[in-house]
């Protein structure tokens, strides 16, 4: 894919418009397609994905994040600027999405339903680039939708697209429907609503959960959402899976018949070894932006699991 | 109707008059009326009114709300920012209405008076406009009247209209009475209300529902609103008829008896395949801009429906 | 009175005092007192004082206000910004007080207390000002004191009365004790509380309800609160009274017994056809600035009611 | 005194510092003592302090305020801003302190917490002062300590503190235990946490009630009191005595028993006559100011309380 | 330690590194180490912790807190900008660390969830440390985590920290679990959860409680609170211990078991006699600082307790 090939909004100004188009090749190495990293955790579920049974002990140090996206083949590393200020200048190659609002998971919906506040401007985040010298080329935000807060979260990600485009940065908005108001947050249709949201908002890429219904096949649901984002891409959440061959399947699946323009895989990837969370990297990597096939990806998984 | 025709408000200041003239004479083609094709339902009801049963599977891509506002005959399509971002550059003769706020159908008024907030500004707009060339030509504001969040969104409303004067930039206020006060939205009387608040706000058009009251002429019910709202024009939302030649009638007699200056159309057009859509706007215009009768409008419709 | 008689409060700058004092003898016509005409209802009380039984039709029209208030002898019409931005240019010789803050009546105290947020800054209405050439001369808030939202509305007061002055125009507060600790909102004692309140922030103006106490007559009961105003002016609303004469003593009668500064009136003068509405004015002009007998208006009342 | 041995706090940028330290010479007399005259009711009690049985009938004009003030021997009189825009141009030897929050006392505890929101900025305050040349020397602010709204009152007190000092404005901070938190509004040690809170804040004078406790001397109790306030002075409200000779004993005792620093007086000024009430400050004055005995002040109240 | 030893977080602009690393120094005497000595009491405990039974008289008196700081050896002192702004000019050789949110403990969380908002900016204490020349070194803030205000406090200590690093100050985050929705406010796990928040934010420190779980040593639960902290240093509370060679054991124990960076301590201390108070900072300062034994530290404290 040639600069020329890039899809660029029209509310990128002409100024940023060569930073968009560098960033958008970066991350997506020319594929169209996106492997997102994601290492936002440790504010949305505190310790609880980096530490305990079936998690290896490397992965309770946050620098085992930033050694992953280091070693392995990724499109873009997402998690908070604290943790990308303390140790992005030990790791200057990776390609950093900040995220720029997260929220515990101590206030669940049954007592009131989920806000998640931007912590950082997208203006904070573009000084910090500068200064910094690092690759950070996008930012994300989390939308709950249908919380009774969802006002100020749907400002909030539109006043983030809008700075970000003007600064050239990429955005990666997560959207879950989740509130009292929501009875079934893997609704294909509801989450292809979602999907609609982003692009109404006119992010660059949407992240759903991959939808579910008694009887159907996730990725053939996932062609409703996909169809809904339209020139929003849509990149998707690995399903729980902790059989490696099957999540891979199902990554291939989401972009195959799907219509996925990639992932976001998180404990997937950083609950195991440094080597294994590499080699895992380097499957999921094989299949959204290589175009490699599952037994091709599989081959790669060379590191025992924990 | 000449430029030296056009009504323009006091508060438009001199450097953005003639803009606001030609925004003017553009949208309503030079007959003080309004077609208003309303494309904002990505957010508004998620994706209930592109996909499923009834509606054309053309639908399911946001890009066919911008086949239809380029190839049918429109006053201005209405859509959200992000949309008009990235769908504006291969639709550049499009006239565009950015609608500023939108919510999700999912937090019923049981649960909580609906709130709709600002998700871009005014001036973000404006900018737009310069930078990318586009016809932006105003901007809509949605109000729920009545809900425990009124003050906001009046604020807001208000806010908007003195900034998009400011800028030539038309206002299209949506106002509906809803939220746990409200017993009965579509009463005429009430409906005369938001009317007036939309006056008294300065709007340019006020988008209001189509009064309902036991025994009464809807058309005939609608004078009193249109009365109501002096010197703003009122347009109205068509009926839920599926019937073509009954819905055109509905347009008709709205403008010719209730005193309407146009109307804002949206699934009855989108919902159809693209040539059935194209159609449908023809036949919309040809009744509210061109004046033609309901029998000349429906000979447009020459396309078979879904 | 002369320029040098003219009160002004030692918050108005020095560049903006004579704009104050041209403002201040330009309402009250040189009298010290005010005959303020209310046409802020069709936000505060949607379109129920403009049509119905007992209405004239010719209230339908927003511009009958402002036939009115042209026609009719009147100190200053006080309406929302979006309205004089609509008719101003067609009626340049009246003064204007631009109502800055308004709500509905659907939500009711039972349901939630009132809160009723500015909607234009002092500072919009200035730049207006300068750039229309219209005669507005001040604007107007009002504070539902004992709401839970009190504590908003006293500081976007406070704010208003500050900004204003900079700009040299007057200020008119209305208010209103209301809300669920409020048990009799026409108690005099309280009344004269608010008429207090508008003193410590400075209002020129205060318009209250007026005053009623089993036994007691409503202007004896006034002179406490035109007493705890000081040097801000009292103006009163007229009673609900449908007898013109009877209503005229009452303003009379709040002047000469109560120590009112004027009265502001609404309902008893735009419900009647525009002959009768300018009857109205000259009559309660006659009173209030003129200093006439209740004979002598009464006697200029020609046009019958509707 | 010299202007060398007052206790400027280094937060008063140099700048401001000559300007501090006129102020605090000026309304303590070189005394390090503060007897404030507390004119801020009209806002916070409505009529209740100024009409009634009990009460002079000077007390009905807000007047009768400024003539205390101007007449009597005080500190420094506080009250709202809109009362000194109206009338210290007539009282020009007064040194004001403008209250910046107020509240009226409709909304009970029972119904909602308190809340005392700003109404004016020191911002504001210092361009007043310098436009009008009046003495305006400090502003006041109320915190309700332990109401759920604790957070807003305690950081515009915060802020209200940086920038008076900012001009060399001195701040008294008014601060009550109050809400559905607080069980004994007047407990001793809660008092003294009070007094901490004003010292944390940075304030120059802190008014606290009296603390009371069953069997104990309520000017024994205040030794806590001033202790924890440290460099921050403490000044206390009278008792509710209608009593002159025990209420100055009672201010006697504050000050040489409990250790504080001077009075926030009212209502037992107001209420009175305007010679009674000058005669009291003037009794008032001389105990807090100029050292003298109880019986000595006694001697100074020449005049018949009402 | 060497300036070229210091860790710089890449958000620290190259202005103010060379400031960053002489704060990160001074307060760490080259040892890497933190001894927090925490007198932000008199908000957030009122009087409670400094008059009562077992509470030295010398802590009566704001001035005490000082008289330690000042006397004892600490790397740092906290406090609220008041205090410094009062006492800081008589104690020029204390660093001290500005502490930015705090609340009192009225409300408990049975009424409501925990708020604590910020009542000073960092621009404020930049400013006020480049006037007044005091070694104003850092910040601190503290975060609810749990609570209903979760999103307000993660926001404003995101702001506190990008604003702080921009001017070279230090950071360090109190986060405590609290809410109704945190049940056990103790739970290694979760406080392990909170670091990890902190690091994600991008705190220098941050000061958590001392993890507690049955049958287990809290020093050995800290390990997995200190990894989760990655490169933001933990400080430890100290125990409730009032014997204090077990206290200083808990506190040895926290850094060469558990990993801790020092400990803040405050009641431990102040409750004190100036001279013990003195002796326990020196003990306290001893282990965390001058890596010394227990025994040693122990051997420091000549001063009898009260």
């Amino acid at each position: 894919m040639a600069a020329n090939q890039v899809f660029v909004p029209c509310d990128v100004p002409s100024k940023a418009r060569e930073t968009y188009i560098e960033n958008y090749r970066l991350v997506t190495r020319d594929s169209d397609r996106l492997m997102l990293f994601a290492g936002d955790q440790k504010v949305e579920h505190l310790n609880d994905d980096f530490y305990g049974e079936g998690i290896h002990e490397d992965d309770a140090d946050p620098e085992h994040l930033f050694r992953i996206a280091d070693q392995g083949r990724i499109g873009v590393f997402a998690t908070q600027f604290g943790l990308v200020a303390r140790y992005g200048m030990d790791y200057p190659e990776v390609p950093y999405l900040v995220k720029l609002n997260s929220k515990t998971h101590l206030v669940k919906t049954a007592q009131q339903d989920p806000l998640s506040g931007a912590l950082w401007s997208v203006k904070q985040v573009a000084k910090f680039r500068d200064r910094s010298g690092l690759k950070v080329v996008g930012v994300g935000y989390t939308i709950y939708l249908g919380s009774t807060f969802e006002a100020q979260m749907l400002r909030e990600a539109a006043e983030v697209i809008c700075e970000a485009h003007n600064y050239g940065l990429l955005v990666v908005l997560w959207i879950y429907p989740r509130g009292a108001a929501v009875k079934d947050e893997k609704d294909p249709h509801l989450i292809a609503g979602a999907a609609g949201v982003a692009s109404a908002l006119g992010a660059d890429f949407v992240k759903v959960n991959a939808p579910k219904k008694e009887g159907a096949s996730s990725a053939e649901l996932l062609r409703e959402v996909t169809r809904a984002a339209g020139r929003t891409k849509v990149v998707c959440a690995g399903g729980s899976s902790t059989d490696e061959k099957k999540f891979l399947q199902g990554l291939y699946d989401q972009i195959h018949t799907g219509g996925a323009s990639g992932n976001a895989t998180g404990r997937n990837i950083h609950q195991k070894s440094l080597a294994a969370a590499v080699a895992m990297c380097n499957a999921i990597y094989a299949i959204t932006v290589e175009d490699k096939t599952v037994d091709e990806a599989v081959a790669l998984l060379n590191e025992p699991c924990t």
